[in-house]
């Protein structure tokens, strides 16, 4: 048994729990393939509690610091799969490591759904953005479109509708998929101008986007769009666990984080904990009491 | 009604439920007696996952600055009462401020239950520590003690045997209180030694605590100990609520953070959430997920 506690995610939930793993003494290793996760996509983070403003990529550096102070092993390999055999875990990686832990933490985050659209990912953070809780404020008296249909868009386009001069909510079929009271609100917000029946088919802009091109033919000059089309867990490699999920593809968690499976804990966007508010901050929080869960549960095994 | 949200407590939840209510455009006052609340206690914070090594003052300051850089307003009175008419609250504070607002989010943490011994409160942050999680890898290769026999001071020592030289775990009664599996570990652990039967009645020291005192007349030389007797919530002025606690005493909330009355939310120590682990981290999560919370409820409402 090489491990006490293999942490399968490098983003802010995997780091935290590091951090809190190195201070608990359990021997563990961080698996990932980039330090910092979707967190370096943001090209501004202002709500995290203790930074006024930075960049996605100094607070990533900002936690992954802190978790190396400790030494901690840190692996930057893809995880290919996890499987368990008796009462331990085999976590395999793309280069052919091969490691063995008594528990493991799943803390791969969620990947943004996105319109593949030609130019799409030229476009983020310079007019794209997959959150508007994130940077809905960039956008102050400015144009804008949301791209969606749930509650995540309805929810998007009024938050945006309280910064933003003017939001346009573009949605693909004849009707809402949100909640009454969102689709009320939405209607009832002289900002918004909802097209329905109508989805993006092209994007525009030379240094920024400056228009999207929409299916019925007209075009929109916009400051910004918001694609809030759905994010889903980057569920490919942990088949053979047999987690339980929500209806939203999220893996279950207890309130300890803890998933079905004993000796599998999850934290981060990959849940539904935190009652799906999915920020750096929250994250973070649910590293710690993951850990803090497995500590305990390695305490009882001793 | 003079407000949409008054935040009461103004520690680590409280503050940055008010970084996401100024981002959610939420009308609110924060009212508090100390901005950063018991963070100030920590002379040193080395679990906060972006942050290294700070002094809790410095910690608190952060988050105050990131909470003020949106003009908030912040009361700094203590709030005497909470009373619920209709469908408003009225928020009253010592100087005879009279506040009203559609939602309350209550962030008013928790009191460390103290021994009440004399040069207790001198020795905080030189010997004395409350909390094992934040200060134990301050002991490395020294002695301690911890006070208590429950869950948290068996946790406590546990933790901190993998730290310190030696642990002794002072017991006032002839057994513990926690649970078996930690008795157990507490037992076979040979770092700690435990001392049944006997209270805490005398601290010693200079600069530090030196040597604590027994009441069976012996004397320890330690380098610190753990004060693990309890916390226990504020509650002194929310009676007329009628809120749900836990067994323990702390407010229940479901997964936004709502408490069983509606327009009241809680977050921090104060509450059951984040599995009991109650850190800077987890306070400013719960921060985060009652304003979002608390936005949905008053956009519902609109």
């Amino acid at each position: 048994m090489n491990y006490d506690l293999l942490i399968i995610g490098s983003g802010p939930a995997g780091l935290s729990a590091s951090i809190y793993a190195s201070r608990y003494k359990i021997k563990h290793a961080v698996l990932g393939e980039l330090p910092g996760g979707l967190m370096l996509e943001a090209h501004k983070v202002c709500n995290f509690p203790t930074e006024t403003e930075i960049t996605g990529f100094d607070l990533a550096g900002k936690i992954k610091a802190h978790a190396d102070s400790f030494g901690v092993e840190s692996i930057m390999e893809k995880v290919t799969s996890v499987e368990k055999t008796n009462d331990f875990f085999t976590v395999k990686t793309i280069n052919g490591k091969e490691l063995t832990a008594k528990t493991v933490l799943i803390a791969t985050g969620t990947i943004h759904r996105h319109l593949d659209l030609p130019d799409e990912s030229r476009f983020v953070g310079h007019g794209i953005s997959y959150c508007a809780t994130c940077d809905a404020m960039f956008y102050k008296n400015k144009t804008v479109a949301v791209a969606g249909s749930g509650n995540s868009a309805l929810t998007a386009a009024l938050y945006l509708a309280e910064v933003a001069e003017k939001v346009y909510l573009v949605v693909r079929g004849d009707q809402f998929k949100g909640e009454t009271v969102w689709v009320d609100s939405v209607k009832s917000n002289p900002k918004i101008e909802v097209i329905f029946n109508t989805h993006i088919v092209g994007l525009e802009g030379t240094e920024r986007l400056e228009e999207i091109k929409l299916s019925n033919d007209s075009v929109l000059a916009v400051a910004g769009l918001f694609v809030e089309v759905g994010s889903r867990p980057d569920a490919s490699w942990f088949g053979d666990l047999n987690l339980e999920f929500d209806p939203a593809g999220y893996i279950k968690v207890s309130s300890d984080q803890a998933t079905n499976q004993i000796g599998v804990w999850a934290a981060g966007d990959i849940t539904n904990a935190s009652n799906g508010l999915r920020q750096i901050i929250t994250a973070c929080a649910e590293g710690a009491v993951a850990t803090a869960g497995i500590f305990q549960y390695l305490q009882k095994g001793k």
